[in-house]
């Protein structure tokens, strides 16, 4: 967790990975895998690319492609439309890929929580770690 | 699943659980319990109670007590609410205890899935799938 002195939080979660950029890359790019570890989708690597997530109890994300590097970097937009300012969500995404001897450390910075948005950083810090898991299975199988 | 005339379909999924009627109404009904197999929420038990399901990643749904029938049958609104009609989502959940000599046959339907929402049906379909494995969990530990 990180803080900004305007008080807008992020959540990080970072991991070393068995597997190589290249293999990690995929999963985080490909929509089938995607899906397998995160949620349905209709993402692109392509920046400026508009897409949505879909949860499976029926919600959506809206989310646009900022920066693409293969293989290095990635971010998006994962923002939440609601008329509740408590629920409405504005956040940034960032994946850091960085090769390390054994495989690949990953980091996930989600940025964009304000102060009185607890419920939802908890529920982010909560998900990250659940999605991190099936990433790294996804990754490793590697097809 | 089953269909209706005009196309709208539910997902029904049905279990037989190792525990007593009373142990797993607590974990349908109480809102501790609840976040730990479906998600953060402020549910009452109470007709016309309006409450928030939170997903962990910043997802909202409005819902509302229908019907309350103690140890035998719970039902909600789950709404989702969006610009796109494809994925603005009206629907119902229908919770059915029945006693069984093992235990509780739990049956749970989804009703609301309009023909063009395939993409929130399949995922309903994964998502309670598991929604009832963790439930098994924290109706069996019953505390």
């Amino acid at each position: 967790m990180t803080e900004t002195v305007d008080g807008i939080q992020s959540v990080v979660v970072e991991r070393e990975l068995a597997c190589p950029p290249e293999k990690l890359w995929r999963a985080l790019t490909q929509p089938h895998l995607i899906a397998e570890w995160l949620m349905q989708n209709d993402f692109a690597a392509v920046v400026g690319h508009r897409f949505n997530l879909l949860g499976d109890w029926g919600g959506v994300l809206d989310c646009e492609v900022l920066a693409v590097e293969p293989n290095r970097s990635l971010s998006y937009t994962w923002d939440f439309a609601h008329e509740d300012p408590a629920y409405a969500l504005k956040s940034t995404v960032t994946f850091t890929l960085t090769p390390t001897p054994a495989g690949t450390r990953l980091r996930m910075e989600q940025s964009g929580f304000r102060p009185h948005q607890k419920q939802a950083f908890h529920g982010a810090r909560a998900g990250w770690q659940a999605f991190f898991g099936k990433l790294e299975q996804v990754a490793a199988r590697g097809d």
